[in-house]
């Protein structure tokens, strides 16, 4: 922990409790999830975000379900493939939530003889592995990663990236935070990221406690300033690598890499190897969540537009790999051409990851 | 008129009424400016904005500052002078406002010797006049930018250019009327423009009462619809347009501009003659209005960032001449090499403009 005194989502007994994102970060808000439905809730609502995080709730979510079903082991199987329908349909483009569900259902296939008991046990015990999972591998992450921050880098964000989008530290933002913490004077320039402004609520508010000078920018300032040379790189988040390399990631990602590419300016995405969907051979194969244009018509409750007014809210956008001078992992640093290195990156923690298929149970 | 009761800024006797920018969509409310202190203050807050629209405020500024002076010739134009600095300080970028301000002046000193009637007489005569001559700018402008406009165009334009930046009619978004009027199938996608959401409140309210399809993006999608192939072309306003075609523009510009280039999609401008300052050479000697930050930091009235919390916010940025495919004007479509084509522009409408030198008083 680094200056919160809880994780984004952690369990208390059967009760899974996450930190309200859409509060943030006027009041920090616990909600307390006691069913599959009260978690899909949350992360349909976004009040849970951040494609690692949704790994780790996507594992709980499954283990909630497991709780408020029968004994019977065909019928509990049955029960949390249904759970897991509706877990993975909340939010269609980070990988890692249906990676934990897919993680958990193994699982839960293997335990489910030994009976019900057992299972829910196991699950458990698995999401909480995968949470821990999840800070030691943004903590390599990070430790990788800080060797492309030069001292006195200028760093431009998008998004949240840190301690609230994944379990704890932060993959992009994890490695700004490691960066920081071995020393290096740094300053980050904060897209706001419109329409949910991550980076203005919440990127903003780890920074502060974290002692990291930062500025806020809105989205539309970010090419005004790389002009100016007031920026040395960029480095983002993903929600799913597809083999090739192309990442998808918060809409206007990609605007922030053709800047920087128009600038010279280099560009690094960072992700667990959890992220990385070799099943998907380029970005055109990632689904992109189309979201209710409410949210970008509206704020806080104040609308914006006049009454009757038309938007599109695609939550995502795709960043082709020729974009990207590196994705940093929890295994290294990862170099185009990244098509032989992402593979490698995932053959290398396939058998290490505490979800491994016949890991358990 | 096009569907409005009333134009962005008119006067009535001696007291001068905008239509208040800032509570758009949601009312449209009248503001009365009596002093030259009340419009100044409502240019500040932006209550009334868009280049061409506060040329003609600054020199209703002055007819107001006229109206409230000593009768002794003097003492007069020493009390103008000090209302034309405090009206050219309210906003630094748009070259307009100085420009009818210094219209204006141009005509006092003439007039000054007949007397202070005389003078506020040719004062209040000279701004009716600019307000015309806008509105017939903008027609010229909306009938040859028309033509870079197909049918079946799906249109990207950034912040507001219509008729409320304006007098009536509108630079960019008079195109966009123009081509529309001439039975042109559009589709226009209107960039919010954070922080002040020119695009959601203004744009989007003028298109709807204009039956123009259109959807409003957030900034950071604007990349991505060019990559989709979902945009055509774009088109903005300018603030102010240096002598080799450098265009100071709404903070996002440069983005948009630099995008479309990456995407092969052509960037259009559109200005009066106004807009255009010889005196500048190239875009870096174009002054950037810094605007306060909490403006940047809160959204729709409701504070986004944490207490405390830095933000940047230069109102404008600079597109290079080099992403400029085309400017228009009142006098016609301007092409690269555009220093030699915006010099012969000034010149054609020199003699023409009503608030030349010497013409009145």
């Amino acid at each position: 922990m680094w200056g919160r005194a809880m994780r984004t989502i952690f369990r208390d007994g059967t009760v899974v409790k996450l930190i309200d994102h859409t509060r943030l970060p006027l009041e920090t808000v616990l909600v307390e999830c006691a069913t599959v439905d009260a978690i899909c809730e949350a992360i349909r609502t976004m009040r849970i975000r951040g494609a690692p995080a949704l790994g780790v709730a996507g594992a709980y979510g499954v283990a909630l379900a497991a709780e408020a079903t029968a004994e019977h082991a065909a019928d509990l199987i049955q029960s949390l493939e249904r759970a897991a329908v509706k877990l993975r349909a909340t939010r269609p483009t980070a990988v890692n939530l249906g990676w934990g569900v897919e993680r958990a259902m193994q699982i839960a296939r293997g335990a489910a003889t030994h009976g019900a008991p057992a299972t829910r046990v196991a699950l458990w015990r698995l999401a909480d592995d995968l949470a821990e999972a999840d800070v030691a591998a943004n903590q390599q992450l990070g430790a990788h990663g800080m060797s492309l921050i030069p001292d006195g880098a200028r760093i431009l964000t998008h998004c949240n990236t840190g301690s609230l989008a994944t379990v704890d530290w932060g993959t992009a933002l994890g490695v700004v935070r490691s960066a920081h913490r071995a020393g290096k004077q740094l300053h980050v320039f904060v897209d706001e990221t419109r329409p949910f402004l991550q980076g203005s609520r919440l990127t903003a508010w780890e920074l502060q406690q974290e002692g990291i000078p930062y500025t806020v920018i809105t989205d539309n300032m970010a090419g005004s300033l790389m002009a100016r040379g007031e920026v040395d790189l960029c480095i983002v988040g993903a929600d799913r690598i597809a083999a090739c390399g192309d990442v998808a990631n918060k809409i206007g990602t990609y605007s922030v890499a053709v800047l920087a590419a128009a600038h010279n300016i280099p560009f690094f995405v960072a992700a667990p190897t959890s992220t990385i969907d070799l099943s998907i051979e380029t970005g055109e194969g990632i689904p992109i969540e189309e979201r209710d244009s409410a949210e970008v018509l509206a704020f806080a409750g104040v609308r914006v537009a006049p009454e009757g007014a038309a938007a599109r809210h695609p939550a995502f956008d795709v960043t082709p790999a020729r974009y990207v001078n590196a994705i940093v992992t929890e295994v290294g640093v990862l170099r185009p051409p990244f098509e032989s290195a992402l593979a490698a990156a995932v053959a290398q923690t396939a058998g290490a990851t505490p979800a491994a298929p016949g890991a358990r149970a």
